[in-house]
């Protein structure tokens, strides 16, 4: 590759030092943490406003809670076992061996072939972690005691998400045989799945609570959708590890997928049954945040989405909203 | 130029790459995409959140709702066709040349003159736009019909919005002859007029309505006007398209002319009426970010400010408050 | 030191120009001005929103109100004399020098010997200033008129916190015999015994509003905590003024050190009272957040977390929650 520039000495400003290795991008980790601090704004406070908003004024404090506490409890399994187990070293060709992500020497070394230092990436995967467990405790809101999700949050953790990253993202089976951009098999699929799979085993809700469920706050619920909405730039922008060319794409890809599909939805309620409807439109922004995650930074985006659009539609329909 | 270093070769960290053209900065990147979203934030979950608070409670959702509308749509517009009428070729003098904004050549190229990818630029001018439109909005609360609204919002971003940004920023008959730093003109001047207009022929509210407008949440009224001021951080901050020293002077400008404006606005309340008002000093929040913006990274910062408070202001006062 | 790259002249996007001195580096500059916006954000929606929503709904207002107002107050204070105070000359071994922090030259000069202008250093020491006012407004809550609020803020900012800052921070007498990484001493210290002492002069609050003290929002209260717990990403974060490792140890250590806490608290909770308490984990939240403060980017972290632990706990549960 060659350039032509001036010659000259570096600039003091760009000269590596103690806390910033040779192979350090100080943009790339900028940009990473603030990708990282975007995605845990989307659960606390995003999701935590949301389902304390969306149910029954009964299950609103428990709603939030459940959201807080989760962010609270993965990160401490995450540092002790969980980040190794999903991209640490492989214990059998399916599974990632235990350990702790806490060691200064560790953290402070180069995150795999990035610019950005380990510390920087046990985070960004950490809030990775903790919304989709989040995201998954929506399918249960309001049907699930809070002592049983403080069991329920670190076992899912450690015996499905962990498997699902390290054989997707991590050194696993399936390693560099299915592209998943920014977690549409890892997050969305899988808290897709097991929301449908709690819900089905924990039980529908009442009768009467099927019957009537308005939110209890609208106004609050399209404030926390916000937060999940604009959240995501940091989400499907952090997935690249830096902050290049393919990082600015995906952001754009992501907001124009997620306007489309706010757009087609709202449609679809005027067509079918002639009103619009603002729950339904944040129905809409989130299938269409979840369809285009996996393929966000990719060339392909427009088919890959299609693809998962009938897929993830069906899933997240019956995880989500029910 | 010249600076006095050591000698060395390149950090690897600083490498161009196949995702970093020797002509990036991931610094100034890092940065754009941040103060994109941190505007996106001041709309979404923002505005969302005040005119949801700010006005009677029965017409809080169809007010939150308007402003994610018009966050969505005028995304889909703005690649679709309304970046390149503001920022693409002359078509006329005074219009620019409606075409698509969404080809991945186009979005990987350099952004004009500075060292961020056209897609970043693409994001933070959509990010602008709809705030123009949603705070625009801010003046027909109550008046205006949602069904209305919908076409509204197209309408005005084509056929307004991108003749003025068009003409002051883009290649038109203004170009380098105004001096407009973060959209004086082009959104607050351009709203304010718009909302003005646009309330004086949707007509005034019913008389009842008017005589008591008692805002439904002022808690949330202060939180919504919150985000607004920190996201002008973003707002003005990401004017410059870098992290440079121009783009730190013009946050720390931003914030001290809101703080005093602030200060000033919350005084005279307490002369004139005798009393500490809230809502007093969120108008002067409000009027103090307005009246910065067009001026903030430059250095006759105080100057211009104090040109533009009497026009501001009065269009403000109307337009916003009334 | 020496980096075995390729030779080769400076990339583009990496010269200094008229707004980047070669002094400067892009990456920090774009983080701490994200630091500092999370910083603010804490603030401003963060604690007007949780201030406003812990109180007695007849306080609400005017505790949201509190906060704002102290926002701006301490930001005009801040560079007409205070930052200067803190951080510039001595006029006597305790005491800086008041001074304005407004001119060109001066703001767009290195900061210290950090990679960034000093523009980007008064507005990140500003959002510091200003929440240490605003925490320790909240032991005032409810019992302080507005009106000597208005007062106290310009004169504890002066009298109190400049003070300290200038000795453990600038160049005062303790500088470099005390560690205080983020402002466990400046900030937490200062600002829990200064709300003792004035919730000690201001007296109790009326008997039958101690007894029954609800929060009047407990969603808004978990939401607004959000805010102050994902801002402190920032709040640590932008403590080594740079995007480097330590910056990366610092925000992990940070969220680890607040999660086990709010764990360990819920789990006394449980014990205890034999009931969890969405209220309680907030406090092992804040408590969290507060301990690993002066220590967050230090080797010892932990042992200096316990040390603090005990101290700032009694000094918090009294200041804070009373």
């Amino acid at each position: 590759m060659s350039w032509p520039q001036l010659e000259g000495p570096l600039p003091s400003g760009l000269l590596p030092d103690e806390g910033s290795p040779e192979w350090m991008n100080k943009g790339d980790n900028a940009w990473e943490l603030t990708a990282a601090a975007l995605v845990a704004i989307q659960s606390v406070p995003g999701l935590v406003i949301l389902y304390g908003s969306m149910v029954k004024k009964k299950w609103a404090v428990n709603s939030s809670f459940m959201a807080l506490y989760a962010f609270a409890v993965v990160l401490i399994c995450w540092v002790l076992w969980a980040h190794e187990m999903s991209f640490g070293e492989r214990m059998c060709p399916i599974l990632g061996k235990p350990n702790f992500a806490l060691g200064q020497k560790y953290l402070l070394e180069r995150a795999k072939n990035w610019y950005i230092p380990t510390a920087t990436y046990v985070f960004y995967q950490f809030a990775f972690a903790a919304i989709t467990v989040i995201l998954l405790g929506g399918s249960v809101l309001g049907r699930m005691n809070f002592y049983a999700w403080m069991s329920f949050v670190p076992l899912w953790l450690t015996f499905s998400y962990t498997i699902g990253a390290f054989n997707i993202w991590g050194s696993g089976l399936l390693q560099n045989r299915i592209i998943d951009f920014s977690g549409g098999y890892v997050i969305h699929l899988s808290s897709g799945v097991a929301g449908f799979t709690a819900a089905y085993w924990v039980g529908p809700r009442l009768s009467h609570d099927r019957q009537h469920f308005p939110p209890n706050n609208i106004i609050h619920m399209l404030g926390g959708a916000g937060f999940l909405w604009v959240g995501w730039t940091g989400f499907n922008g952090g997935s690249p590890f830096a902050a290049n060319e393919i990082t600015s794409l995906a952001i754009l890809n992501t907001h124009i997928c997620t306007a489309t599909s706010l757009f087609v939805w709202l449609s679809m309620d005027m067509l079918v049954y002639k009103k619009s409807s603002a729950i339904g439109a944040v129905q809409g922004m989130i299938t269409g945040l979840v369809c285009i995650t996996p393929a966000a930074g990719l060339s392909l985006v427009y088919l890959f989405a299609q693809l998962y659009i009938l897929l993830l539609f069906l899933i997240q329909t019956f995880g989500f909203s029910s």
